[in-house]
């Protein structure tokens, strides 16, 4: 079996919107209303932050327990890593997610701006500066034969999108509208000449939009 | 977080049967139309005998490449081992699956009649007799942590939900109506007492039934 370059769990709005445009230090997403397109993902069982027990095992359970299984390596670009622009003024900040990031893997941050790599309990940060393709092999290599999990944000799943790389995508639609942002697509039907789409609602509201080549 | 019991991929018709009443060596399922409840498993990427490359990676693919993540051991009843009633005549029979079992864990089969474990590449089939609560205990420990899967079949499966014991549900309902054999439920309803349900229609045409516990 080929190694896949995947995206999944990636959380959108019923306009297409991923993220705001005014990325900060308090909201990551740049968007007022983020957890209404994510709150989903949190309410099952399989939630890697879930602190509680309990949680749902319906549809959306299926989803967050597919994260981790077969992925050997992410890829995401320099947003979903930090709110910083330009070249980096310091190397204190570590990504949004603490000493246990949820990634589990080697992670290649994309940026212009390289940095020495460092690790983060089981998680090791990359910082490459390639075209898609470039930095895909690396990611594969570093994957052991396992899939490579593309992890976004908007922009980098775009750019991935339009050099023809990837292979499967599942996106969660919310039932909100936006407005302005970054948007994944206007349409999903924009996908449509290069791959299969089955939609699946969930009892939670989000549509599950899941993409594989043709 | 607990060591689940877990039903997964189980098949049933629109009326509820998984199984005739008269399995024979040519008809593991005791059925004429067995393939029309799984053919929805074997189209999928995931399915693990593909021999050929391709398979959808849509909705029904997320349940077959399920199928093996987190289990540490499995328990069917004699039936689904094969079609052998009464003492062991020999101990040559070694399971529908031929030499490279799809279970790849220990396997707990349940039958009055006990007879020496054996090995087949990954899987190890032990014999074992006892009420569903014993063997459960027993299937739970050779798991090492993980989750335990119950294979089936309909007989196997309705014994432990009536004693209580299973966590999650996934059972397909194919839409085809087979009017006599072993039934699972006359109507799923009949388990909304002690399960959630959530109902996913696929683009197969088989209908995704998850249950988890209340």
């Amino acid at each position: 079996m080929d190694q896949l370059l995947r995206v999944m769990n990636f959380n959108v709005s019923a306009d297409g919107i991923g993220a705001g445009e005014h990325q900060s230090l308090e909201q990551p997403f740049g968007l007022g209303q983020a957890e209404r397109l994510f709150a989903w993902a949190g309410a099952t069982a399989s939630w890697p932050r879930r602190t509680e027990p309990g949680g749902s095992r319906g549809l959306d359970d299926y989803f967050t327990r597919d994260f981790p299984r077969n992925i050997g390596a992410e890829i995401m670009g320099r947003n979903k890593f930090g709110p910083q622009r330009g070249p980096w003024q310091d190397h204190e900040w570590r990504g949004w997610w603490g000493e246990e990031p949820p990634f589990r893997t080697p992670v290649f941050v994309m940026t212009h701006h390289e940095r020495p790599s460092f690790t983060l309990s089981d998680t090791t940060f990359h910082f490459v500066d390639g075209a898609p393709a470039a930095v895909l092999e690396r990611a594969r290599e570093a994957a052991r034969g396992k899939d490579v999990r593309l992890g976004g944000g908007v922009t980098t799943v775009r750019q991935f999108l339009d050099a023809g790389l990837v292979d499967t995508l599942h996106v969660a639609v919310a039932p909100v509208t936006l407005g302005s942002g970054l948007r994944l697509w206007d349409s999903p039907d924009e996908l449509l000449d290069r791959f299969h789409l089955e939609i699946v609602p969930s009892a939670s509201g989000v549509t599950h939009h899941l993409f594989w080549r043709r």
